[in-house]
C-alpha cells in the first residue's frame, strides 16, 4: 500500500519504481567500460522523491559507483536534486521536467577535503514505455564537459 | 553473507547495522517534540559506509525528517560525511572517531534555491553496548548553534 502520492509529485511520478539494466561509459582519462545499473525512486507521502542508484561491473559484479539523494519538484516544471556521492562530493542540480523527460545541470558542487575534483554534471533521464534512458555528461579532473555515461534501464517494479 | 569489510572501515565498523529508538527535539523557533528514529549503516566492500536515517512522529507515525549519504574514514581517526537532506540541503561534515564515538561538524553546506537556511551542524554519535546515542546541534534560520536533537537507538541488526 504505502502513503498517497503528494499532489506536488505528479510531474515526477513517471520515475517511481526500481529500474535495472546496462550501460556504457567513456571518459578521456579512462578506458571505455560497460556496467550494470539499478536506479530506485520512492516516496513517503511528502513532496519529494527519494533516490538511490548503484552500478556494478558486468562479470564479477563488483560495485562501481553509487549515489543517493532527493528530488524536489518545483512550480512550472522545475526540479531540484540534492545528491551525495561516496567519492566525496555533495551536489545540487537544478533542471526542468518536460513530459517524461528530465534535464538537470549542476547548481553547486562541493567536495570533501579528499574528494575527487568534479566541476559540473549534466544529466538527462527519458522514460519511453518501460525504458529509462539515463545519460550523464561531466566536467571533472580538468576535462571539459564530456559525455560519460549512457544506460538503458527496464522498469522492474512501480514502487 | 555480503562482501568482506574493507580494511579502512575498521574504525567505523561499530556503527554497522540498523538502529531504532526514540528521541526528543527542541529549537528556539519550534515547540519541543518527540520522535521515532531509524538509522542504518551498511557497506558494499569499499572504503565507505552508506547511511540512511528517517524519523517519524510518535503516534500517527507520519514521516518527519530523513537524510542519506556516505561516511568516508580517513587516516588518523578522521572521517568525512557527505549527506543529502530532502529539505534542500547538501552538506559535508568532517570529524574524528575516538573509540566508539564520532564527533562531526559542518565543513560546507549548500542549499538549493528554495532550501531552508542551515548554516552549521554539529553531531555526536556514541555507541555503548547496543545503544547508539545520537545528538545534533544546529545553527539555522538565524539562530546560533543550539541543541536540537537527542535520541537513543537500539541495535536491531548488525548489518
Amino acid at each position: 500500500m504505502g502513503p498517497e502520492l503528494h499532489a506536488d509529485l505528479q510531474s515526477l511520478a513517471f520515475l517511481l519504481g526500481t529500474w535495472r539494466g546496462e550501460g556504457k561509459g567513456e571518459y578521456p582519462t579512462i578506458a571505455p567500460f560497460a556496467y550494470g545499473e539499478e536506479v530506485r525512486f520512492w516516496h513517503v507521502g511528502k513532496p519529494f522523491l527519494a533516490y538511490s542508484q548503484r552500478t556494478w561491473a558486468l562479470g564479477d559484479e563488483r560495485p562501481l559507483h553509487a549515489e543517493m539523494g532527493y528530488w524536489r519538484p518545483q512550480p512550472n516544471g522545475g526540479v531540484e536534486v540534492i545528491m551525495a556521492h561516496p567519492f566525496g562530493i555533495a551536489e545540487i542540480e537544478i533542471g526542468v521536467v518536460t513530459g517524461q523527460r528530465v534535464e538537470l545541470m549542476t547548481h553547486v558542487v562541493e567536495g570533501a577535503p579528499t574528494a575527487k575534483e568534479v566541476t559540473r554534471v549534466e544529466r538527462s533521464l527519458q522514460v519511453t514505455g518501460d525504458v529509462l534512458a539515463n545519460d550523464l555528461r561531466m566536467a571533472a579532473v580538468a576535462q571539459p564537459i564530456t559525455h560519460h555515461l549512457h544506460a538503458e534501464l527496464l522498469r522492474k517494479t512501480d514502487r
